[in-house]
């Protein structure tokens, strides 16, 4: 039976100090480093029941349940709950906000102890290792040393990857869902223009938005809005608008005529409430750069500790569409990993991860039955 | 033998006045309107060997030829020439810019007699009917009654299509390529998010911007660079450019890293040079609203007086594929019309129908030697 998981709480920790700093990849440091994460159900004694969830570009750590008052659960709560394919009665499920993020995680508009003031472009750049290398420090902070599974789609697959492919021993299962080992240049055209909507905006003063007051509202939800006709099919679109006009429509103008243009602004107008302009531009270009296949010997880890791959795509999904999935499962077998793929058909496109697919839901459910089942 | 067609000229005559202006469909006056043409090649004595050319969305009445000065070609040059499928040798070639354009033609740019500035948003909505219209006074201009062919792509074909189903005793002939009777919600979204770029530029002011001086330059160039990701292919887009850095780029930032991003950068530069805010936001309009079939007994005129149809797809295009063609071709094959469809295999995407394309051009060339044969 499937039940909701009540009313749950974001936490918030600090992981690294400006004393003891956070270095990324390149060698930058950030500190202090807090995190917002929460968590669902209970750690067994073995601790051997972890699953770590990876969200996606503009997720957060507020994965299931309810916050006190609200009526929307989080943003993942179809897939993990009592009873749901993450089941919380069995299994004990972290999510965290990411490093670079906003929503309770250090980011670019977060201050900068050496200033006073929000980061801003002098926020170093960062790659999907510099993400998972938080999570990596929060489980370290929870005492545990192995995860059951990590799961994510979209940015969050990329980085259920990454963390796998360099630490296996730290996960017994991957599940990559709707994700890329490498942008295509679309891909990255996409992302160029959405940051060049963002970073020319009169709002933006070079990252100094916040400081003046300001937001670069016009350039994020241009952005949202062309990212969010990707995440969804041409067909999805065309069947729940199709050219349907707006009531009381009577004559052609230049505001908001077709209802597909009430949708999409609409879904600008919420992002801006939710989302932080700079942590777009950073996070977006993350994903450009990820290509972990193009590093020498970068399989070489799993090769001597394989763990269970479980890749998911999305037959409708023209973001990041079965190709790239199969890219990364000939990658995986490449390097001796038990790899499990599937499309699933869906009409959804790429948003398909985050809804109640029925197939998907079965599969993710019967993969994780059995990790449990064959455990760390 | 395929030769140059030489140096040509743009024409400019004024087919409306002030006195007696151009009506549109929704019964709005503009006047005067003045139409910026070219002429390739020589009106045969019984004219019967006229093709009138239709530009897309930014075409230009320079379809093909020199002029004094330049080193590159009119747009369609690679079809339009002596000896080339659109045979200057044998066809007198005619090409317009369209009404609400700013090549030479009347558009909201344009004075507005009423106050002597620039029209704005008082440029009234213009229909695809409505461009076609003032095409077709330009042809009695000319003193040419009837078409041995009408040829367009994309907003082109569109053009073909709607004088082709309203004036059929007008053409003898119409080849549509790359077009759509019906936009989707996703090619609406599309559109939208251009329109939202340009008009919530600040320098868009109102659709004021020649009066201050300015013009919405980062708008623009953000509609065009989206816009030109769905003109190519994804495939054709990794072909040229995969993920390659720029030269000499060493680490990651947001300007300009990747090869394709230095490509679109350039796309939306050079397209300020060339275009205007406000036509781009009408014109973008016009192919939004365009649904001919939609309208009762449309096809009644193409029932009485058949004519000859070429219908053309690429196979990579996903901006107006195939199923837009074949839905063209499901209507015109229910209303009795002889129609000749080709999916034309080319890896180029959408802007296919501006390139050389072998067997694209020789499939029209065929068309056209048929169509020249039988006569008007």
């Amino acid at each position: 039976m499937q039940e909701s998981l009540g009313v749950v709480e974001t936490q918030t920790v600090r992981l690294f100090t400006a004393d003891e700093p956070f270095t990324t990849t390149d060698g930058d440091t950030v500190g202090p480093v807090d995190v917002a994460f929460e968590t669902y159900g209970a750690l067994n004694e073995s601790k051997s029941n972890a699953i770590f969830i990876l969200h996606a570009l503009t997720g957060d750590a507020h994965a299931a349940g309810l916050h006190a008052g609200d009526t929307r659960p989080g943003w993942w709560d179809s897939i993990i709950g009592p009873g749901k394919p993450v089941d919380t009665n069995r299994f004990f499920v972290i999510c965290a906000n990411l490093l670079g993020g906003c929503q309770g995680t250090t980011g670019p508009s977060s201050a900068n102890p050496a200033t006073g003031e929000p980061y801003g472009l002098d926020f170093p750049m960062l790659s999907v290792t510099d993400l998972v290398n938080v999570h990596r420090a929060l489980l370290r902070h929870l005492g545990i040393g192995r995860l059951l599974a990590a799961i994510g789609g979209s940015l969050g697959g990329m980085q259920v990857l990454d963390w796998g492919l360099r630490h296996p021993e730290e996960l017994a299962n991957a599940i990559v869902v709707a994700a890329s080992s490498r942008l295509t240049a679309q891909n990255i055209a996409f992302s160029a223009v959405a940051r060049r909507a963002i970073m020319s905006d009169e709002n933006f003063k070079q990252g100094r938005y916040a400081l003046a007051g300001v937001s670069p509202d016009v350039g994020l939800a241009i952005a949202r809005m062309m990212a969010h006709i990707t995440y969804v099919s041409e067909d999805a679109l065309s069947g729940k608008f199709g050219r349907e006009l707006r009531p009381n429509k009577d004559k052609p103008g230049f505001g908001i005529d077709f209802q597909v243009e009430s949708y999409l602004a609409h879904q600008g107008e919420v992002f801006l409430e939710r989302f932080d302009a700079l942590s777009y531009v950073y996070l977006s270009r993350v994903m450009d750069y990820f290509d972990p296949f193009a590093e020498e010997g970068i399989t070489a880890a799993i090769e001597g500790s394989p763990l269970g791959w479980l890749v998911l795509s999305f037959d409708t999904d023209w973001r990041f569409g079965t190709g790239h999935s199969r890219r990364i499962v000939r990658w995986l077998e490449g390097a001796a990993q038990p790899v499990t793929f599937r499309e699933i058909p869906s009409p959804w496109g790429h948003d398909s991860f985050l809804l109640k697919v029925d197939r998907y839901h079965a599969t993710v459910r019967a993969f994780l039955d059995r990790a449990l089942e064959v455990g760390l």
